[in-house]
């Protein structure tokens, strides 16, 4: 059985029926009939008016809010760990134009409003130095934790004070709205643009960028076809999302991926390098505990080097692990 | 029946039942089966040694090759009705750093040797001049017709001569490649890149990006992850091209629609704007001919204002237009 | 004597001793005296309220106005023999992330109401086409003509009903401004930002970028800055404009220059391709008419090649021509 | 006397009689007399043979020389504070397509090798991850200390074993220099590309970029024309260099600045922060002391805010600073 990633998972039976439904001939690149029904099906998600549009990557949705966000001569504000900075190539810099990301700490890769309060008022207010024009904080982060709606909340307050862009990288948005009963809406507000996954959470190749602030839809539109990411059979990417939000599949997927991390991660116990919230786990292991556990056929994914001291596995669950395929990996765990 | 654009087409039943023979767990990104298969398989096709990417888009395999062609401060000689200087949005300015695409003229959307030849001569070679890194063709062009082995050679050896790199969109290559027998070597000797299009052609959201010339390949592998184009289920694009190159679907799609679009094409006869040698027609018609003939149910795209001296239609057949499907529009052209 | 370039001549003797002027410990970058006194200098020259800034080259003038204008999807209007197309390297795509020129055909490098109008019309309003977002005129152009107050208010009405920004390319508008009786206010209604120049009238190294629109100065600030442009010691080069348009400096130095070009063009007579409306001469030359006069000791540029139907030569005049000086190269042209 | 910046001070008498000697019509651009003695007085400062260009500003030499060691996609090392992260508006963004500055920590802005060594193991050979191309210094400091000889082969030495490119930022260089007992050719050994400047050691506005790779000219050259930094009357430039190299003018300087300094450290004492080892002194100060210089006509730069535990101020010397002129702060900072 595979923890290595969400990434790659198959994709869910509901998702397949979906692009088959949308097999025939229609209107090219988002002129379909499938296309025009995403900015209502977000409005309902998040009880509040607005647009959205199809991606194939996180990359992609993430480097066009930042381009939404900011000029090439300004900044945008994230954890120094968070995906953008770390496992996008740059992306980033490519898509706004040279735009620096400012480097934020925290434990858990979640940002504290402090940290950011405390940037924003070290940046001189001359043309010397780059001004901040976005903030970006991933939610779940990208250890796994979840930030409450107060904790989004705070960071909003900050932005709309110092007249900032908010953006959410969702890659696992479903596995925090899990954590958070469901409540997609309060975790959102204030928010300006998320990214919201769809991959990882048993799609195939469709991720969706949603705009709260309807303003920024029109620029970003052209940006998305100069990116070479308006693709010619849109109905096909429609089709997933619109899979994935109709009866709370994205929900009802995350909750599995969820629970499984969850039984993981009480087998871990006092091995977890930080709380599991969402669907990923971190824990301690030597380098044998490492390779006895693969030797009896679990993947994963090694969390930085192995020493003397030891080292850290990332386990990351997905839809697919139901708890009997689970209970095999938390018994050799905690019999670690 | 719609001949509105290949763009439109249902995908081919071999696609879908490649992408579903590629859905099980397998490694993220294009680490996976079927994406380690690309380079042998356009290297059987092409008969030589080639590699090959897969993007989502023909924008994004053009705009890589620009950005692979050409540095900011350089220029890509291109027509000036080409499909990346008309419809991509300014995609490979994005993608190469602002260089410059340099417009040629040309019937039917070809570029004729001296006028690369004269263009080039034009050029101070000083700083404050772009200089030109790369040249860009279509085939088939624009406007539905090929490029033979001979044509293509003539522009190589210029651009070999100037230290150039040659890019060939091939959004239809497929139907350039019927057209020309099935020979896809000798109609890219000489060339670097090639834009190989698949979802004109059957595919459903995978296109690929051959390289010629391999040393290409390594920088670009890093510019597709930075746009957002490196998929996280890579293989289920893979598995869409391959489905295409195996038991030559490809060429047989494309047959299809070349056989098509020559029966539209003789029944057009002299309203020809074009000689139809892929599976694009572009006829003469009057504001009432093409009110009538939509009338009739059937669908196409109007190719610039109707005026008192008429206008101009674009008819696009694709794989599944088989004979029968055709017969009553040729019929009805033949009829005006 | 040499009419090469009017950027070839040496720098006038009253900014010398602005120069001089300015030469003590002052506040660095623009925070020192003649640097705050620019805006004002300018209002007064314009008739109106507006913004400057001080930078070294047209070249970085005309790109900053372009990145005011566009971003890097959109598009600007220019002469397709314009300063930013022909001879900037490319600085424009640079400056504004990618964004293209827009190619436009004119007598003169001189574009017409019409001709912007139906290029305009020709765009597509949808994501696949560039949509404009600027328009840049040459005023003198580049073969010297000048364009009437009325003829930049038919282009700026257009420039408004589009909602497009106006730039003029003004690295000789001071001839420009000369020709017309000085009304520097009238040949500028409707223009949005002027790139002025004073290298080639006279100065050293400063020219001004002006901002009718002044809500376009707060980014441009940033932008110079971070293309290098935001001179450690601003004094001096705010001193060389402040010379300029003291006492009317500009418009004496673009008088002299002008009248010298009268004179050349009164003795070309019939040999000139284009009416000499500021302090640019093109004449038709046969090879040996050429070498016969620069072994009288003129010099001048070559105006394209020289074949059996002769060719053509570029003269300029700067401020150093008095009309003694001019007056052996005149005889010589006449008497061909 | 104001100690305020460096970048503040007046031009050299030699450099005004420099610019003066080079006020007759001569080639535009850099195409004349002046321009083309650059390389040889730079090969004989560095005792080899070296290219060099002229640029206005170090913000213009540093960014293109960011350009040149990386594409936009790889990454370029430095200092957490280096000038190029902290005070350049994000130029080498800018001009290096979105290429990421990778942020390196050490105290006085000084970048130890095992850091450098350390990050570039960190970075995952993969192409989520943006790999390291360059590595920029800052020669002398932003916090005026001096990289030895030997300290910087260290880093050359890192630098050639991982394939980047070494860079120097030299604002400082002829302080650095100076301390170093004039030997430019030891401290650069290893080192590709220098800015070197001039502006705060007595010119007025010419810095240039020397070569040591003198394969990195070519392209530099294009892109410095993009950029806006060829000058029309480049002899300008070229002479105030050429001034400050001949009869070691820059080094002469230099010293004058490095003894001043030095006798405002030996006067700090146990208040200083940082050794005083090229132009700048950084002292600990409370607000009444501070207040107290400020009285008595000493103007400097606060750096960083003053809290009740006190604060800090940054002086620099200049090559007007004379000991007579300096000896009065001695004396009131000797008397806190």
């Amino acid at each position: 059985m595979r923890f290595f990633s969400d990434n790659a998972a198959p994709v869910h039976p509901k998702v397949w029926e979906a692009m088959r439904g949308a097999d025939s001939l229609d209107t090219a690149y988002d002129g379909d009939r499938w296309s025009a029904r995403l900015d209502a099906a977000f409005s309902a998600v998040f009880g509040r008016e607005c647009r959205a549009m199809a991606v194939t990557t996180g990359t992609a949705a993430n480097a066009l809010a930042c381009a939404a966000m900011a000029e090439g001569h300004q900044g945008i504000l994230c954890h120094e760990e968070a995906h953008i900075e770390m496992d996008e190539a740059g992306a980033p810099g490519f898509y706004a134009g040279g735009a620096k990301l400012m480097l934020l700490p925290g434990a858990g890769a979640k940002i504290a409003p402090e940290t950011i309060a405390a940037r924003l008022d070290a940046i001189r207010p001359d043309v010397h130095q780059v001004q901040a024009a976005g903030i970006s904080i991933t939610n779940a982060t990208e250890y796994g934790l979840v930030y409450s709606a107060d904790e989004v909340a705070g960071i909003a307050a900050l932005a709309k004070a110092g007249g900032l862009k908010l953006h959410m990288d969702g890659a696992r948005f479903a596995n925090a709205a899990a954590r958070l009963d469901g409540d997609a809406r309060a975790v959102t507000e204030g928010v300006d643009l998320l990214s919201f996954g769809c991959v990882k959470n048993g799609g195939m190749s469709a991720e969706a960028l949603v705009f709260f602030d309807t303003d920024l839809y029109a620029a970003t539109d052209y940006r998305r076809k100069r990116a070479g990411h308006l693709l010619s059979k849109g109905r096909y990417l429609a089709a997933q999302i619109l899979a994935m939000l109709e009866d709370d599949l994205w929900l009802e997927n995350a909750r599995t991926a969820n629970a499984a991390a969850a039984m993981l991660g009480a087998a871990a116990g006092g091995r977890l390098l930080y709380p599991v919230e969402a669907n990923e786990i971190f824990l301690k292991l030597s380098a044998e505990e490492a390779a006895g556990l693969r030797n009896r056929g679990f993947d994963f994914y090694d969390w930085g080097p192995f020493s003397e001291e030891g080292g850290a596995a990332r386990l990351v669950t997905s839809w697919q692990h139901e708890a009997a395929d689970v209970q095999p990996l938390a018994d050799a765990i905690a019999a670690l």
